[in-house]
């Protein structure tokens, strides 16, 4: 059996995990037969969002405990995930892997990434196991991965350069396909980047992005 | 264009909607064709419960604010809900729809519906459109239409006897596939009644419902 990491930042895109990409990926990894175990920092939130009006409220949630919405409790923490006890890893998208895995929604090409995530990325690609990246994380692994490797991603379009200012090559890419990077051992897809994204397109870009992967294992 | 009201209890199985029950539906009405809003209580939530412990926070948090994370903001008050613009109603499930839609978690076979949910469930049903619902929410619409109509649902198993308490007649389902009674235009599907469910098995059971529903549109 394939085990696979997914690895959460929150719930809700605007403060955390995107969560239909979250739900997209454990849809497609449990299609393709693969065991997850998702995981999630024991920390707190950059912020917290109120998803209907865009407004921080000033409210504090632990990234860990909103994660287990998602993964309905059966969830660790990061600090115990062992690469050695998987073949790949995925990382869902959403605002949490800009504001609680690094500070790129700030700081943008500057970016730095947090150390327990960075080690993370490091551990898989060194260990020459692949990665799955959604939406915005293809950055985080970009960044993570500066001064080791120029892996090719996609975030959708990148008009304004941040993949190449983070140290990577981006390719352009409809939300409903993805980019396999085989050299690198990296696969990415859009997914809610575009925000007026079909939800459809999103879990089919999804799923295309978890075979490449579940196939990069082999 | 097929028009169809999906009703959200929040964000989260313990304590609202249930998340991937509520992604998958979205999916597949997308999948389906649909065009989907997305409506939930401008109200306090009965309680916040933390999905790691499965202990309640103190905490207090607004329905439609927590479920607008699953709706990426595009979700209004469910007093804009009118009936007469939709072809049908999609409900999913999480203690949200026993705990904010009704007292059912509490209350069991003597449960009381929410009023303005209530409303918007005998709407649907007594104007012959179709209303599938998922896990949980099929108890609620048994229990809505109560005196009006004794639809056949499923709940994956009913070893409680809670759906004939609350009025209805039970099928035994697995959670890939959906109960059709075409007579009242009700389908549904046990989702995560079944707590260690399959997500896939779940989103297959989902899109079964979904594609019903469509078709009982017509």
């Amino acid at each position: 059996m394939t085990n696979i990491a997914v690895i959460l930042s929150g719930c809700g895109h605007l403060d955390g995990a995107e969560i239909r990409e979250s739900v997209l990926a454990l849809t497609a990894l449990d299609k393709a037969g693969a065991k997850v175990s998702i995981f999630a920092p024991d920390a707190e939130q950059h912020h917290v969002v109120n998803h209907l009006t865009g407004e921080e409220t000033g409210e504090s949630r632990n990234i860990i405990i909103e994660a287990a919405r998602i993964a309905r409790g059966k969830i660790a923490p990061l600090s115990e995930l062992n690469v050695a006890d998987f073949d790949a890893l995925v990382m869902p998208g959403g605002f949490g892997a800009a504001k609680n895995f690094s500070d790129l929604a700030f700081k943008g090409g500057d970016c730095t990434i947090n150390p327990a995530v960075k080690t993370i990325i490091t551990g898989f690609f060194s260990a020459g196991k692949p990665i799955g990246a959604i939406c915005i994380a293809p950055a985080i692994v970009v960044a993570a991965l500066k001064g080791k490797a120029t892996p090719t991603v996609t975030i959708g379009d990148d008009e304004d350069g941040l993949i190449k200012a983070l140290g990577g090559t981006h390719q352009s890419c409809k939300t409903e396909q993805c980019v396999i990077d085989k050299e690198h051992k990296i696969v990415t897809t859009s997914a809610y980047m575009q925000d007026d994204a079909r939800v459809y397109d999103v879990f089919l870009g999804i799923d295309r992005l978890v075979q490449a992967v579940m196939n990069l294992t082999k």
